[in-house]
């Protein structure tokens, strides 16, 4: 995977991550980057703006980096808890909002998020950015098909606890167990086949005329809901 | 205020939003934009890729408008309501935040929000679009001095509730009464002399590694578990 830009690559070495290769612009002067790059050893090729150009869309500001892709884990691997939390985001779009609640389930220690393969924002370099770090301690599995997905962890014991407007205030809902969220699109909310698949549906509360949240405030909203809850069981 | 790019002005121009004059480079191209400015007969002026680059910083797409700047309300306009609830932001710095605070406060029913005038975001064109007209309903002050201010509200009988760690756990604070939330800015939260301006500070648990919520995240779940207390206090 390619990052670009200078905040990108200081974050990247600043964390030690893995660097397969930079690209730099033949003109290059950030001197501290190229220290950095020297220190840990990275090999680095030397590229016309044209050259740069081509690599990515977007302003490289000179600097493009290879990065190992982001790897994704098995479904499996997050339902190894007795009664795991879970997060489905439902074609969510914005890499802003993704890594906002990549960071809120780091935080209130969800077991891990679920993202379909297609329309959907993927573990891309702004995400990795806004999620600062989280990423490393969140699982995150990409399946094919939503609804197929919802019917196994049904199958599994689990309930499906979707956000939308006109459900149940979201906290009169019982988050014990095994439980998945689900979030829907910043636009569009769930899909009909998904929502069609929730045991539940939690609604927060809203007195404005505007009525929609930020998905990831939402999100955040029913996440901490469900961990203070099932907390308290504790 | 300058506005820019395409999106931009559709949005503007669906909203029936005051538009004074708008900037076209002389090729543009895109007629639903074209025939909107001439339905609602906006004064419109044909320049060229230079100068319309020299008019704003960022990717114009041939479309510049400039629309009446944002009208900050006056302190005591926050403070007509008896028992107010207000959101305080310390030297925020990303518009997308500020945004999406803006559409928590109006959906949570907020009186009102309180921002710096210097070292903070302001309400530019990115904080207009983000917060998708919910700027419309929720009143936004600007102050020279937050501590000042902080001191007023006190002795008008606010208490003051920070955002920060190491605090009480943000569910166990008493938010009946005059109320007024402090978040911090993105990288260094509240300043020192905000914070220890505070009566309270609010602790979100967390158990992940990184213990770091998204600013607008912090500041939505603290909010609403204000207003859902108040709400059960009726």
């Amino acid at each position: 995977m390619y990052v670009y830009g200078k905040n990108v690559a200081n974050e990247i070495l600043k964390n030690r991550k893995k660097i397969k290769k930079a690209f730099l612009y033949k003109d290059f002067s950030d001197n501290k980057i190229i220290e950095s790059l020297k220190c840990q050893n990275v090999s680095t090729k030397f590229l016309s703006k044209l050259e740069l150009d081509k690599m990515v869309d977007g302003n490289h500001q000179g600097i493009i980096i290879e990065i190992e892709d982001y790897q994704y884990s098995d479904i499996e691997e997050l339902l190894v808890k007795e009664d795991p939390l879970l997060v489905i985001l439902d074609h969510l779009e914005d890499p802003h909002n993704f890594g906002a609640i990549i960071r809120t389930c780091e935080a209130a220690g969800v077991d891990g998020i679920i993202i379909p393969k297609n329309r959907s924002v993927d573990v891309n370099s702004t995400v990795m950015r806004t999620s600062v770090g989280a990423l490393d301690n969140v699982k995150v599995a990409q399946v094919t098909n939503l609804k197929n997905t919802i019917n196994y962890l049904k199958n599994k014991g689990f309930w499906i606890v979707g956000t939308d407007m006109d459900g149940t205030n979201y906290q009169k809902i019982d988050y014990k167990g095994k439980i998945a969220i689900v979030t829907g699109s910043e636009g569009f909310g769930m899909s009909r086949i998904v929502k069609e698949a929730c045991d539940f549906i939690a609604t927060i509360p809203m007195k404005g005329s505007i009525n929609s949240l930020n998905a990831s405030v939402a999100t955040a909203l029913v996440v901490y809901e469900a961990v203070n809850q099932r907390a308290n069981e504790l």
